[in-house]
């Protein structure tokens, strides 16, 4: 137990930063709002990014590169992306610095200033419709299925490791349609691929639903979603699908001539998910021991620490331990052997149960001799001592256990705090005290949710897809509404 | 024979922008100086990425991602690096846009200027070693074995795409050590993973060797690269890993407490490979009929080009096309079977040959009756009837044959263009008439080194590692040198 770190109990807040920090996932840099992600947290996103780059292509898709840069005059081509984006961000003007005249040092030189600024791309519609209109000109050109992994920028105020920050690695896939169904069927088999990521890999249970109008994301007809519950009670977005109608097709001029022989704008869909996910998966599984990672998605999922007092024993210890590493790598298993002796047992085992290693073996002269292992699990803290024979298959077979467990907790932990509230005040007490997925009736309006929000915090999450239709009243206006939509306090 | 775009004889450079292009590998963006990278382009870049990683990998390097944004003061720590470099880049002076008031349109809000202006990275040693600082107290600490794969960005007024862009993705390493010792090893270490990747999945030679003072890295005590020569016969720098000595740790106050106790500076490498390596891949082994692609790097190894009159041809030949896709494709092989019905099979032809695709295999009736396949190699042009028993080994043969001889043929070249100058005159006539690598001798001076490149726009491209020692004259001065180095004209 690591007794100088924050319970979720005491301060959530400072629990996950705690954990953010010292299990070595990232850290602030000297830059406002920006993160040095470290190579334990990298190694966690070069995973999820492994998993959802074979979803990608899996499905069709293809991986390409667009500029960073955004001409000012591109962002406000289409008029709702201009207003519900495109204010906070970073701003080139310059293209040159010079050594400072007056001293030490180098300052701008304002002679070299850009006719047009440029601004880093806080989502690449504009600059990549702009390209799509010399890739398309028939049908046959149709549709393109691209997708990018990159940096993108939005200004943010207040910032948090992974779950906000001014600068964040992400992927956008961006994909041009000769038709409204298969651009609506994209949109939606990319959320489906967004869920069984999230459910199947990241261990987190997700609800599949649409965005009101007033969270829509600026240019889309349509967003869906996936939100996940965390320990807390809030609710995080984990990733969404737009269906962009022919909104940006229209704003840069991107036509095709249809099989039909028609001149017709091409129809349009994009999608992300972001490093919010390594937050997302830190405050949906972790513990007041530290980090809990899914086996799937863990950079080390068994570590091997050898017990030994003296050279003899170490000799002998190590050589046993080494043999269990080579049988698990040779298998495929994400395997370290820690045998250095810098470091004591009992500190390798508190580093790596707060590291969140699924699986830690530990071996000491007595084990040898007896041919067994000690196993503690990082999900449930228990240990167990097994024959060393056929190991590779019991080692297997915990960490799909270690997996499911961890999804089967989430599930109950949502369910037990997924409420139906029927009333202004009994929607109030369950946000105060319970927290969660709230589901209740609202008349529909943009006004009425706009209310709710400023005097609650609590915002429409989604509309679930294949929604129970109940009929009802709204729980603030009192008007009718046809089904119930999901309110949650959010990340 | 694409009759519509230009031969290496008769405008190398115009070949080379028709490959890109017409291969669809990138294309100029709206943005000056910056390329869309196309899905087939980004597919190659994908390759190199993958196998790159593996051997950083291999070699004890974890991934990890610092910020892009480096504050303006940070520049002129190091005096040597803010010297060379850190002029020409894009310089970040707000955060905020707003509606224009006179009109449509967003301007720059000027409240929301920036204390301190920010500098996109054109490399990251500043800041990450900002960031190492707290990384490191003490040699237990050591080493860190970072690499980072990221889009940097360098004004450049004339830009080629892959070459030379403003924008572009690289890789850096950045590792610190204990020991100016292990620090240059482990600059020498990536050199050689960098020479091995070049020789073995770029199939081009390189030479290993070491810059010159002037070629340095601003801020490197020594700048090791490898140089592959160009068709053309201009030399292209193709990597470089730099030993850094203790001045980024003094610049940025890195300290170590030693094994003895003693409060140490920490010793640094940087090294990097850029989406340059695209570039020299094109240059190396295209020819006429367009881009040539080594197997190991190929998107697409093999495509299947099914030929048929009618449809129940198609049928027939469809089916056993893809009964040999199936089995290609599950031992590994990067195999595409184009079965469109919008294309004539001369067409696919065209543009497989086009696209630099290695092996093409042609199936029609009379094969699929004889147990028969055509298969064409796109290095060789050279085609054959092969019998489809044991089809998989014949193509992993075929394969690796064609690796081979790229790289067998790329070295040929590269002797041929290797040439020896004694004399100013001789210097000059094989630089006008030949091109290629010339070893001459130098007097080890600066100023020669320059007058030289400003005479003949030849640089000193390295000198090679274990180079013979051998007395001589400088071609220029006359005066003594102990050794040849190698000059080129360069990319």
């Amino acid at each position: 137990m690591a007794k100088d770190f924050s319970t979720r109990e005491e301060n959530y807040s400072k629990w996950y930063n705690d954990i953010v920090q010292r299990a070595d996932l990232a850290e602030n840099s000297a830059v406002r709002g920006c993160m040095v992600i470290k190579p334990y947290g990298y190694a966690l996103w070069e995973r999820m990014q492994g998993a959802l780059d074979k979803m990608f292509k899996d499905t069709g898709h293809s991986n390409a590169y667009f500029p960073i840069f955004i001409p000012k005059s591109f962002f406000s081509k289409e008029a709702d992306h201009v207003e519900g984006f495109a204010k906070e961000c970073a701003v080139v003007t310059h293209y040159r610095l010079k050594n400072d005249p007056d001293g030490k040092g180098v300052v701008v030189d304002e002679d070299a200033k850009l006719e047009e600024e440029l601004i880093i791309r806080p989502t690449s519609e504009t600059i990549i419709w702009d390209t799509y209109r010399n890739w398309v000109q028939s049908y046959r050109d149709l549709p393109i299925l691209v997708n990018q992994w990159a940096n993108v920028v939005r200004w943010e105020m207040r910032t948090r490791m992974f779950l906000r920050t001014a600068e964040f690695l992400w992927q956008e896939g961006h994909t041009a349609h000769a038709t409204k169904e298969e651009a609506l069927e994209e949109t939606r088999q990319m959320l489906d691929v967004y869920a069984e990521f999230a459910e199947k890999f990241m261990a987190i249970p997700v609800l599949k639903g649409v965005k009101s109008e007033n969270e829509r994301f600026a240019g889309a007809l349509e967003t869906f979603c996936i939100e996940a519950l965390m320990q807390d009670g809030k609710a995080l977005q984990a990733g969404t699908s737009h269906f962009l109608g022919q909104n940006f097709a229209k704003a840069f001029d991107v036509k095709f001539t249809s099989k039909e022989g028609k001149l017709e704008y091409v129809w349009a869909t994009s999608w992300g998910v972001s490093t919010r996910l390594v937050g997302a998966l830190i405050m949906a599984h972790s513990d007041d021991n530290g980090l809990v990672i899914p086996p799937k998605l863990a950079p080390i999922q068994v570590v091997i620490v050898p017990i030994y007092k003296n050279q003899e024993q170490y000799d002998l210890v190590c050589n046993k331990a080494r043999e269990i590493y080579d049988t698990l790598k040779n298998s495929g298993i994400r395997v370290k052997l820690d045998d250095r002796d810098t470091h004591k047992p009992g500190w390798k085992f508190n580093e790596y149960e707060f590291k969140g290693v699924p699986l830690r073996i530990a071996l000491g002269p007595r084990d040898v001799e007896n041919n067994t292992v000690e196993i503690a699990r990082r999900d449930t803290l228990e240990k167990g001592f097994y024959q060393q024979a056929d190991l590779l298959n019991k080692i297997e077979h915990l960490l799909e256990n270690i997996q499911d467990n961890l999804f089967h907790k989430a599930v109950t932990f949502r369910e037990s705090k997924t409420f139906y509230a029927d009333s202004w005040e009994e929607f109030n007490q369950l946000l105060d005290e319970k927290g969660g997925f709230i589901y209740a009736h609202w008349d529909g309006t943009g006004e009425t949710e706009q209310i709710i929000k400023e005097k609650t915090k609590a915002t429409i999450r989604c509309i679930p897809l294949n929604n129970k239709m109940t009929e009802g009243k709204c729980i603030y206006s009192g008007k009718p509404s046809a089904q119930r939509v999901v309110f949650a306090r959010a990340y």
